[in-house]
This record gives C-alpha cells, structure tokens and sequence, in this order.
C-alpha cells in the first residue's frame, strides 16, 4: 500500500492508509493504547484496545522515535489531533530505537534548558514546536523570492571569502586562504551593489559572519540574510516602497501556506498597510521629548527604549506594528550610505521598526565606478524577523544549528 | 513617461516609451547615429540621423557604461536587437561616465583573457554573454526549487563555520573562531542528514568551500551546491528516480523561462529521458573492456576517458546524454556511504554523467542514531552543471566572483 503523509490522512475517513514515521509516543489510559506517529509535515493518532495489534511494539522494548508504518482504518475523532486518527493497526517497525532521546520530544512544550536543547539539536530540532520555527524559516525565504521574482529581480550567490571587512573592521573572523589571510563576508554589500551594474534588480539569501564578542539572546556569529538591491529608484522612499511590498508578501506566504506552524506557535499575525508610516529621525527625537519627557534630541542613534516609545505611537496613531525611521545621521551610518542633499548631516537610510524593534536596515548608495544607477536596498535577518515574529526569547532558537561566542557544535 | 524594460519594447510598437539603462555602444554609420541601450534584462536600439537628437551625447564626451534614459517612437525593423528600435529619441544622461570600461562590453564576443576578464569582474560580469550564463544560475536554482518544494521538501540553511572537515581531512580552510580553531565546512552533508530527521525532506543551497590546492579549469574553492536529502527510500534507485525529476525540472525551467540566455549561448539543451539508463560500476568496466579493449576492470574508480567512453555508449545504445553507474566500491566513496547488501564490497552509490562527464555524485547513507529512517541524496555543483550545459571551457566563468589559488578579489 501507498505511504500518505500524516496531514493527508483527513482527506480518507473511511478507508484503509499507510502512514510512516517516527514513534512520538506509546501511552496505555484505561486499557486503551494510543500511539502517536510523526512524520516530516504533522502527527497522526493511533488507538488500539487490543495488545496483540501493537505488534512489535508489545512490552514496550522500542523505544520512542524508532521507525515505524502503521497501516489502519482512518476515523473521524474530534477530541483527536487532526480530528481523525488510525484503528485496527497494523504496525511495522523499519528501524528500532533502543536510546532514549536526551530530551523528551512528546510534551507540548520542550522543558529543557537552552544550554542542552542546543548542544542535542540533532533531536530537539524534530519536536513539533521547534520544528515549526525552522519550517516557518523556510517560508520567509521563499515569500522573500517570489516577492522579488515577480518584480523582475535576478537571484544571485556572491562569495563569502573575502580579500576585505565591508561592514566595519573589528567584527570579522579570519582565514588561513592557502597561507594568506582572508575573511569571511559580515554581508554582500559591495557585491550585490556590483551585480546591480549587471543585472539591475537582485537578491542573495545567504550566511553572513560577524565575529561580534557578545552572547546575548539577540546575537548570533553567523546568520541568514535576505538581501536586496536595486537601481533606477528615486531615493530611500523607492526602497521602503519595496521593502514594505517584500514584508507583505513574506507574511502572506506564511498565511496561506504554514498555517499550521503559525497555529502551534501561537503567533499573532501583524498586518501590513497599504503605506507603513514614516517619521524623520530629528523628528522622531522631538516627539520622544513632546510625549514621552525624555530629552534624546541630538543623540546620533534611537535606543531600544527610544524604538519601543516609537513602536507604541505608530500603534496608537496609526493602528501600524510598523514604522520607518529615516533620515538616520551620517555619522552613525555605513561609509557607503548615500547623504540627503536637503541635510546633509543625514542619511538617505532607514530603519523598519516592527513592534518597537528594529526589524530592517536600508537606504540609498553611494555611486560605484564605471556607471551606476542611484541605487539602493536593504538586508533582513532571518533569525531576527523569525525571533519577533513568533516571540521566542532567544535568537538562538530560531535556527536550526546555531553558532555563538562557545558553540560551533553540533 | 513610466519607464518600460528593453525587453517589453516590442509590445509598443507606433507607441512612444521610455527606457532607461547604460549607453551600450554609439556608433555612426553614414550618417545615421545607432545608440543601443542596456537595461538589467535586454538591449534596445536607438537610431536617429539627427545630431541634435543625441542631446548630451552630442560630441562623444560622454562614454559607454553612462546611465541614460531615452524616449522614443518603437518601430518595427527586422534587422535590429528584437526586432524593434526606437526613433526620434530624446535622450537624458542620469549618470555620466568618464571612464573607459577596462575591457570593451559592447563587442558579441568578449575577448580579453580568463585573468583580465575575472579582475575586472564587476564591470565584466555586465557582458550580454557572460550575464546570460549567470542569470542561468538563477534559473538552476528556481528550478532545483521548484521541483522539490512540489514533492514535499523543505529548504534549510546550515551553519558553514564547523567544528571538524566531513568530507576529508585534508581540503579544508581553517578558521580562527573567538582564538579556537574552526572550519569551513566542505559540504552540508551531517546536517541535511540530521534534518531529514525533522524535516523527512530536505534541501539546501549554499556555499561550499574546498581548500584543494589545484588550479584547473574544474576547480573553484568556494561553490555553490544544490543538497537534497530524503528518508524512507528503498535504495539508492529511489534517490536516482528524484534527481532525474530534479534534473528535468530544471531544464524545463531554463527552456521556459531563460529561452534569451540560451539563445545568447547558443546552449544545445539535453533532453531528459523518462527513465535514465543505469550500468552496474563492475558491468562498466567489462563493457569497456569489450567495447573499446581497454582492460580497466578492478580499478577502483572510473577515468574521465572511462567516462567519456560510457557518455558515448549510452547516447549511442540510449540516445540519452545521461547515465547512471552504480555501486561504485566502498574504498573510494566516503564513509557515510551506505554498502550493498548483496555485494558488499560495493556501494549503494551512484554518479550521474552527463555527455561523459560526471555531474552528480549521491547514494544511500549510512543510519544516525536516535531513530533515521533509510535515507540518501545528491549534491549537483551549482558551477559545474553551467559549465556542462553551456559548453564554458573554465569553470571560473559560470560564477560571479570566482575563487582560486590564487584568487580572493573581486
């Protein structure tokens, strides 16, 4: 008989199916067994009253997350996850698993401290609300490119050994390159400027590497950017148009295709306006001082207590989790960062804030050589949109091995 | 005027539009000025007998590679780039460009050597022919994409800084990670294998890095692989069954969607067949033997004239620019490497050789612990796929900014 996957198993109330997948659990209520198997997209219930249909799964010697198929009757069960669930088994085991998982995989929520859900992520990545972050991971990149796509960009993959540090000098890890130093990218800047030379609209989805010294919940040393670039835009404005256009439709993507990760996560869906509202950053300081008494007018950057007062006024004026700060100073900006001409001593950049956090940083270029465009884009970090999206508390849970200050393992 | 792309020109024609882009040639020719422009996905040309009409270009101050917008009237002239030109333009300068480009960009064939052109990459890369085999890449990956994402895969990205080589000691670059020595890592393999444990179905694209110490026209040391990894297959046929779904869908996406680059590279696309034949590695070696009296039996690898030789019977016995060899011996494939169960001095492994060379190397694999289903994949080099398919004679012009012995910049 044909396998189906577990999330088909609704489509076939009524008749005989063969499901595969790991043992998520065996347990026996009032002489009823119930067994759980997962497979790659979902769990589906098994229940038996009988013993001998457990098979090889009598006595309890395997253990959970062995190998299993189990063939049975689908029944419609509201109480039921899915709201169906398999009788009359018949259970094969492919692979036995006599270990017990480190961590136990077949509770709601995953217990165990970050320190060793991390160093057993090989395992803890396959429980069901874990897995849902990584798989929502998944849909963000793919609602980034076909946003992009459809607009006439080009994907392109730019190298991550580098002869140079782009982004600032310090926060650069190095490499022996057949006995020369060499580093590793901390972004594509410069390339993917180049490639607009080439092909006007791009995109990279790639690691980027910044050896910044910090362990906090909110770094890591290598993550996933989202990055774009494009030419022929007017100013920053042509970016945030775009970049707003590229936040919709990455949040689509995931309503419509992983509704079932954003239900286990719990996540609370933000819209998108038609416009995100926008505030100058000099102005931006002044209404902090008007409606929050605290004076920060003439501070080069926001604070996370600055973005947060912010994130609280673009909700209550705006009914918006978003806003664009622009107009960043020059100062505090990268050296390839274009100046606004009407004041000069700010930028061409913004950030995105999303729920009175910086979620986005971008803004218009500075020319390169031999013919360019006024150009500019942007870089999304995955992890981070990943972390305030679903409100995990570390960013270390929102990708699949990560890497920081002690761990390059597993 | 909203600006249209070169490439949806001809749909105007009797209509006045605007384009913009870089000024790709301006020559004169009895008395009759012919201005083709570049955008990101096409060239149009401008004719105009009046001096006047060039406006800013008037007087060949300003060179190619300048940023230009132009309007003119579309009209139909078989003779020009796409069938359309534009008259009676009116041309404005965006960027002005002094500079002359290091290596002419507006000759059909760019003919500066390998050294030269991958110096001056950032504005080379521009060249209609070498951007045409770059934007193919993208059509790769879409394709690769595509294809699996329908069957149920998942795409992933795993971490590049590890802490020890997977595919072999030797060919690796080390790292200095926070004074800790670290890794780059050769290839995703552990870890697409571990996801399959969450995931089932997996893939991933990313760079790959390989310190070999060869400069050849096949090595590159940072690539980009195309990794899929699947669990509850029967052997390595139901690995072999996928890539030739994978293989044709990516071919499907080119012919569909990339008929101007291949045009540009006058690519000779493969075709497919429904199922691609297979030779079992010892029946190679006797075939050899018989076919073309070369005794090569019991050697542990095949040769690239063994190659050849089999790429040649099998579009001769087949018609198929495609083979599978099977079971190549155990002490050649790397350790993850899944035995045959009946010859086991053999292995569950399989190359895939496309017009005699070999494209793709995967197979089954070896169980994890903690509960794997029987599983394997494939890895296709992103580099070595376009190199194959456009006929390239040096791998190092199918990426954007090559890396080499001796090479980091740009």
């Amino acid at each position: 008989m044909e396998r189906i996957r577990t999330v088909e198993v609704g489509e076939h109330v009524g008749e005989r199916v063969r499901v595969a997948g790991w043992l998520h659990s065996l347990r026996r209520l009032g002489g009823v067994n119930f067994l759980v198997v997962r497979d790659g997209w979902g769990i589906v219930q098994v229940v038996t009253e009988s013993e001998a249909e457990l098979g090889p799964l009598q006595g309890g010697v395997l253990g959970v997350e062995s190998i299993v198929a189990v063939e049975g009757v689908v029944v419609s069960e509201a109480q039921a996850p899915g709201g169906v669930e398999l009788h009359q088994p018949r259970i094969e085991v492919i692979t036995p698993v006599p270990e017990v998982p480190p961590v136990p995989l077949n509770k709601r929520k995953i217990t165990a401290n970050i320190g060793t859900l991390l160093d057993h992520a090989v395992v803890t990545n396959r429980h069901p609300a874990r897995r849902a972050v990584l798989r929502l991971g998944a849909g963000v990149m793919a609602g980034f490119r076909s946003t992009l796509i459809e607009r006439g960009f080009t994907e392109i993959q730019t190298p991550k050994i580098v002869a140079a540090a782009t982004e600032s000098g310090a926060n650069v890890f190095k490499l022996d390159y057949f006995g020369r130093p060499a580093f590793l990218a901390q972004s594509p800047q410069f390339y993917k400027q180049a490639m607009v030379g080439v092909f006007e609209r791009v995109f990279e989805v790639g690691p980027v590497f910044r050896a910044e010294p910090h362990d906090t919940t909110r770094h890591i040393n290598e993550y996933v950017s989202l990055d774009a670039e494009f030419g022929f835009i007017e100013n920053h404005f042509t970016v945030m148009a775009l970049l707003r256009d590229v936040i919709a439709g990455i949040l689509t993507t995931l309503h419509e295709q992983y509704a079932a990760e954003l239900k286990i996560l719990q996540v609370k869906m933000p819209e998108v306006p038609e416009e995100i509202p926008h505030i100058f950053f000099p102005e931006a300081q002044e209404l902090i001082y008007k409606r929050y008494k605290t004076d920060v007018r003439g501070e080069p950057d926001l604070s996370p207590q600055d973005e947060r007062w912010l994130g609280e006024w673009a909700r209550q004026e705006f009914g918006s989790d978003f806003l664009f700060v622009t107009g960043y100073p020059m100062r505090k900006r990268p050296f390839y960062t274009h100046r606004d001409l009407e004041h000069p001593e700010y930028s061409n950049s913004f950030d995105l804030l999303f729920r009175g956090t910086e979620l986005v940083t971008g803004g218009q270029r500075l020319h390169l050589k031999y013919g360019m465009p006024p150009h500019g884009g942007f870089a999304i970090g995955l992890e981070r949109l990943l972390m305030q999206l679903t409100g995990m508390n570390n960013i270390k849970l929102t990708t699949t091995f990560p890497r920081d200050l002690t761990r390059v393992t597993p």
